[in-house]
C-alpha cells in the first residue's frame, strides 16, 4: 500500500507555481544587517530571515530546499533552526528537500533514513550520494514504499571537479554518471507515479546544451533537481533544456534569492527583513517567468 | 606553517596501542537494559554508555570513530550526545574520527568543514565521499594546512553494492576506486608527514586477499581506515594485509565491541554498564592481539 507519492505532489506544484526551488542555504552573512543586529546568535537571525523568506515566496515557488551544512556549522542552535525551518515549510503545505547528500550502507543508512524521514528533521525528499552503490539507497527506499517520500541522487553535477570521477568513461560504455542514471532508471521502472516519474530522481546540473538535451531525453522517468542557476552561472535556457515540457524538474537557486537585497538601490544598512524578503520574491518571480519563457521558446521552435 | 599533523599522531597511537579503532555507532539498543532503564531518553542512555566505553578502552585502542548517523537519528539531544562524546575523547588525549561521509562543493563544503573541524562538533579526522570530485575536498584541505587535521576518503568499501560504481572498470584503465586512489596519492605527495603518510587517507574495506595486498602495495602513502571487522565478517588476517608492518591503518569495529556483553554467559537483564564496558575492553584486546599476531605471521612468512 502506497500513500500519495511526494513526487506526484512535486509535479503538481511545478504545474501550479512554476519550477523554482527556493534554496535556504542561509548563512548569517546573507541576513540584512539591520535584522542581524536584533539577534544575539547567528541561528536566531537565520531563523527570523528564513520565516520571512518562506512567507514571501510560498505562493511563487514549487518547493524549498534546505542545505543542512549551513545549519550544522551553527551547532545545536543551527540544527534547531534547521528543524523549525523544515517544519514551517511542511506546515505551510509545501514540499521540502533536505539537501544532505548522505551516502552510507546497512544499519548506518537506516539510521540516516530515520533521522531525515521522521522525527524533528523530517523532510519530504533528501539528496543522496551514490558512491557506495545501490544498496546505500535501500533503507531510504523502504520509507518510500511506506510513506511516498523521495530522493534525488547525485548524478551529473556542474562543478569543475565533476570531471574527476562522474565524467570518467567506463569500459562497459558511457560515463560513470550514465551508470548511475541507468541504475536509477531501472529503479524508477519498478514503480512510476501518476505523472510518469519514479520516487527517486537525480541531481543534474546545468551543462552544455547538447549534453543536457541528451540527458533529458535518455532519462524520461527521472525527475531532476537542477542546481547551479544564478550564482553558479546557469541561465533560463539551460534549465529549460533539462525540463520536460516545463515540468519533470525543479530549478534551485539559493544565494541569488537570499542575497537579492544586496543589489537593491538603497543602502545595505537600511534594508529591513521585509525589504529583503520582497527582493527575494521578485527574484523568484523573475526566474520563474524567465524559465517559463525559455520553455515556451523551446517548444515553439519544435526542439 | 603546519601544526603537528594528526596523521603523525595517529601513526604513533597505533605504534603505542595497536591498530584498533573503537567505533561508537551507539544505538540505544546496544546499551544493556539495566542501564537503559535508568534514563528517560535514548540519547541519555547512549551518553552514559559511551562514557563507560571510552573509559574502558582508552588505553587499548588507537583511536575512536563516531558514526554521526546514529546521533542524527536521535534529534537534537542525540547531536548533543555526539558533541559531548567527541569532546570527551579529545579531552582524554585521544584522536577521534567523525564518520560523516559528507561530500559537497564550494561554499557548502566550506560550511561542512567549519561544522566538523571547529565548534562543538570538532573532530580530528572526518570521512568524506569523493563522488563530486576533488574540488569537494578543498575546504577541508585548507583546514589541514592550518591545523593538521585529516580525512579518510571513501575508496574501496566492502559492501555488495560497491560493485555498482566503485568497482566499475574505466576506459582509461583501472577501476573507479583506483582513480580515487590515484588522486589521493597525488594529493599525499604534496606533503607527507614524518612517518610517510599524507593527511588525507582512504577508507578501504576488508576484501579478497590478493586485491587487498595489491591495494596496500600501490598506496604506500595513504593511511587506511579499515571498516568491516567483526560484524561485517572480516578477520585479523584480512586486516593485517591492509596494514603496512602493522601500522599505516586503523581497523574499526563497532557492533562487536558495543554488543560484546550480549555474548556473556550471564542473563542480559543482569548486565551492568561496567560489565558491558569490561566485555568491550576484552573484545578490543582480543582483536588487537589477533591483528598483531596476524601481522607477525605475515612478516615471519616473508610475504
Amino acid at each position: 500500500m502506497y500513500s500519495i507519492d511526494k513526487i506526484d505532489k512535486l509535479y503538481e506544484a511545478v504545474d501550479a507555481r512554476g519550477p523554482v526551488c527556493v534554496g535556504l542555504d542561509t548563512a548569517e552573512a546573507y541576513v540584512p544587517p539591520l535584522e542581524r543586529r536584533k539577534w544575539a546568535r547567528d541561528y536566531q537571525a537565520v531563523w527570523a530571515y528564513n520565516q520571512a523568506l518562506i512567507d514571501a515566496t510560498v505562493d511563487v515557488a514549487a518547493c524549498f530546499k534546505v542545505q543542512i551544512a549551513y545549519y550544522e556549522a551553527m551547532g545545536l542552535g543551527g540544527l534547531d533552526t534547521y528543524a523549525k525551518t523544515l517544519r514551517t515549510i511542511r506546515e505551510r503545505g509545501r514540499l521540502v528537500i533536505a539537501d544532505i547528500k548522505r551516502g552510507d550502507i546497512a544499519d548506518t543508512a537506516a539510521q540516516y533514513a530515520k533521522a531525515h524521514f521522521e522525527g524533528i528533521f523530517e523532510a519530504d525528499f533528501v539528496t543522496l550520494s551514490p558512491y557506495m552503490g545501490m544498496d546505500s539507497l535501500d533503507p531510504w527506499l523502504s520509507y518510500t514504499r511506506r510513506t511516498g517520500k523521495g530522493a534525488f541522487v547525485l548524478m551529473r553535477t556542474s562543478n569543475p571537479g565533476m570531471r574527476d570521477f562522474e565524467y570518467q568513461e567506463l569500459k562497459s560504455g558511457g560515463r560513470l554518471y550514465d551508470a548511475v542514471g541507468d541504475r536509477l532508471t531501472e529503479l524508477a521502472a519498478t514503480r512510476l507515479g501518476k505523472h510518469g516519474y519514479g520516487a527517486f530522481g537525480a541531481v543534474v546540473g546545468c551543462t552544455e546544451r547538447e549534453e543536457a538535451a541528451a540527458i533529458r531525453k535518455k532519462r524520461e522517468t527521472l525527475f531532476f533537481l537542477i542546481p547551479g542557476y544564478g550564482a553558479q552561472g546557469g541561465a533560463a535556457e539551460d534549465a529549460a533544456i533539462l525540463l520536460k515540457n516545463g515540468n519533470g524538474g525543479v530549478v534551485n537557486a539559493s544565494r541569488s534569492i537570499l542575497k537579492a537585497w544586496t543589489t537593491e538601490a538603497q543602502e545595505a544598512a537600511a534594508v529591513t527583513c521585509s525589504d529583503a524578503a520582497e527582493a527575494a520574491r521578485k527574484t523568484v518571480i523573475t526566474m520563474r517567468d524567465a524559465i517559463r519563457a525559455a520553455v515556451t521558446a523551446k517548444t515553439g521552435a519544435c526542439h
